[in-house]
């Protein structure tokens, strides 16, 4: 891996670079990464401020836990035409039949702009509100439009639910690994998130039950378990059904709030959608859902489903953040919803990332070579492939760039250094064509890298080796 | 004033009237409003969670200091037909091309769909932010498009510079009167804040130096100075020409980082748009902007313009509040400035507002009783006027909104408990002949409190009488 010199605490990476780069804190050690084929602009233009950080001891203590994601850092690589990108969980919103959209947001503009182009309240639309309690109807949810609270997608409800409950310090329960952007959210706020294991079956049971307890006997008691039950993001597995009871006792037992998010439970590729936690213990669960799965997301609609009291603290919390949604985006949503066979459409989308799959889980076992490790998922749009021993996917990222494919390192699904071993590879957005050559480069990455290790030993190749990771037990 | 029982810390205020009705904490004691009129909905279908909060020892103590704006509480009320509601800063996007913004939209999804309803960088479109820079060059600032960060409005913009500034405790000084919705973002940080005062010619910088002065004294530097230089809202002043290099050159020598909030700057009514403060002190000023009032409130597309070291950390703090900016928001604007007489349609918005404003001081020095007090705004939305000596803004509003005219307390703009005897009255709304029918009812509704006070005391009247605010002195 070429470390670039880079940015410091405080310096200025220049033009497009922050975009393309990422730099992130492990351990109170700031490191920037930037993949090798990636050429610093030099502007002509100056920047009108100064490259020196003049307010450097100023900022707020939270400032300090702010990283960049992985995720989102690897966009403008992976977005080149000539990568193929299983990076982002970008999805396939081309398969939406855009004409129709397009006139839909015309009348609603030329229509009813007066309202469209103005502020709403911070709640959110009822109209919306009431077309998102039918959707959650499908997961067994019966709320009341009053339950819901419109949210700048759900990063947004993932935000404010941090934001009014967590204080710096206080403890979150997250499945190990854990979606990067909750992680982030999180990590704003100060919390210190302790991860509980999963396996095939999604989150154990017997693992929570043992961190509520480690938790007690230290004097401590987690503000809430932070969890996605279907299609997990990055692992891929699912909280089997006759778990579901089970979790939802041990949080009650424990006073426990549960939060679930849920933005791949109507993208199952088999069988009926799964019954949310939230239909079962409505005063025990926050739901976090969202419709940049399920329509798009650069329209930035999601939702939370809460209690009352805490319903009431969400909305203050939104207005504070951004006084209200964009109300064109509530009412394109609703209209979408109320005027267009929105089922139908989910059905077109599970279809298109079956295939998907398929291309991907095919070629996975075709060109990968042995001692790589993952499993099929039931829906969504992620597979968690863990490497053979002595391997780091983020020691190996510039190479897989290199050779013209991207993922995300495992890393930044875990917020305690776990993950070296571990990538996440989306099959959400390439053609299955683009996915097979995508994995057949992937592949040649990999043996290069075993080539390597075998070679050299894992421990002349990257200075340090990752630390190994347990993850959700591959068969 | 008819006191509500209403919501304790935890209780349920129950269907629609948490958007009706408001509770603010002051002094620790948590009050609650209803206007008279608003009617519970008993809504026969029952939310899906518990009324009790089962988490009310859980909450951050963040939650505990965020409270409800005065003006958004009003919304619901004053959006009722028979009302002429001063209340809200709207803007009239009636006036807006609305054919040709549908046309704009339609073709921008069905041509376009795959990127404008995709997620994109949390930075912002860069298209969009070299078009912000050609807005911001009206007012002598000249921006690197690399300089800008686009957010949900600009409110987003102050959550995010306080997010990345203030610890709890942490001072910010700023205008009295101050923007409601800055103020409620300092208080969801835990921010203190200290007012300096303004007059006709904006704040005073003899008063920031003193406010400067005493917390040195006390051991204590503020982390910003948050300022609404042009048509401010709510007092309506413009901060003078001379007086700008005064204050960045107060703020320089102590240190004192600025945030200076300019959504109303092109919006004056004669001559040219003022020089920022942020084209004299690019390293001393953030600034934000917003189309809200420019183009449209429904699309909450601001932005920020920082220097680079702060900028990056403006980036990290909207990614993790909410992944990213919608694309199809961002696209359309941008769109709207590349091909659209932006700056006419700009001259058309000021047109439109002088007349209002001309309507609203017109039907004020004509129809109000001796005793209240306003100034003429050059420009924006508000008119900020100070009722004779023994009323309360507050607690003559019930009595305002019967008799079907709506305004803003002016103890909202104040973190100190100011501005009982103020209230800011918005013109940018209503037709100027419904202008003159509010003022004439509002005048109605003074003239009988005159009466009261007369004939009962102030004392007699409301409990509390409001404390003695000194405001912007009015000539």
């Amino acid at each position: 891996m070429r470390k670039i010199g880079g940015p410091s605490l405080t310096g200025h990476v220049g033009s497009e670079t922050s975009v393309c780069a990422y730099e992130r804190l492990r351990d109170g050690r700031r490191e920037s990464y930037q993949p090798e084929e990636n050429v610093v602009r030099t502007d002509p233009q100056q920047p009108h401020g100064s490259r020196i950080d003049l307010y450097v001891d100023r900022y707020a203590d939270r400032a300090r836990s702010m990283i960049a994601s992985e995720i989102r850092a690897l966009f403008a690589v992976a977005a080149r035409p000539e990568i193929v990108s299983f990076a982002g969980g970008s999805p396939n919103v081309a398969a939406l039949p855009l004409d129709v959209i397009g006139n839909m947001a015309s009348q609603l503009i030329a229509g009813h702009g007066s309202v469209a182009l103005q502020y709403c309240p911070a709640h959110g639309d009822p109209g919306l509100r009431e077309k998102i309690c039918e959707v959650m109807a499908l997961e067994g949810v019966h709320a009341h439009p009053d339950d819901v609270v419109v949210t700048v997608g759900s990063q947004q409800a993932l935000d404010l639910i941090t934001r009014i409950f967590i204080n710096p310090g206080d403890v979150v329960l997250a499945e190990a690994p854990s979606y990067v952007g909750a992680l982030g959210a999180f990590a704003a706020y100060q919390a210190e998130v302790l991860h509980v294991p999963m396996d095939a079956s999604g989150l154990i049971p017997e693992a929570l039950d043992g961190a509520i307890a480690r938790l007690a006997a230290a004097g401590q008691r987690a503000k809430f378990l932070y969890t996605v039950p279907n299609f997990h993001n990055p692992a891929g597995v699912t909280l089997a059904a006759d778990r579901r009871r089970r979790i939802l006792d041990i949080c009650s037992a424990a006073g426990l709030l549960v939060v679930e998010d849920n933005p791949y439970g109507l993208l199952g590729f088999e069988g009926e959608p799964m019954r949310a936690l939230c239909a079962d213990d409505p005063d025990g669960v926050v739901y976090l859902g969202s419709f940049s799965k399920t329509f798009a997301s650069g329209v930035r609609v999601g939702w939370a489903v809460a209690p009352p009291a805490v319903r009431d603290k969400l909305v203050l919390a939104a207005e504070s953040a951004v006084l209200c949604q964009s109300n064109l985006a509530q009412l394109l949503v609703r209209e979408y919803l109320c005027t267009q066979p929105w089922r139908e459409q989910i059905k077109i989308f599970r279809e298109l990332y079956q295939q998907r799959r398929d291309a991907m889980i095919d070629s996975l076992e075709a060109l990968m070579p042995a001692g790589c490790q993952w499993r099929r998922p039931g829906g969504g749009f992620y597979v968690w492939m863990r490497l053979p021993a002595g391997l780091d996917a983020k020691a190996m990222l510039p190479r897989a760039v290199s050779s013209r494919v991207a993922y995300v390192p495992g890393t930044g699904f875990y917020a305690d250094g776990q993950g070296a071993q571990h990538m996440r590879l989306s099959y959400c957005l390439p053609e299955p064509d683009r996915i097979r050559e995508g994995v057949r480069r992937l592949a040649g990455v990999i043996e290069a890298e075993i080539d390597l290790r075998d070679t050299f030993g894992s421990g002349g190749m990257h200075g340090t080796v990752g630390v190994d990771t347990p993850g959700p037990e591959v068969p």
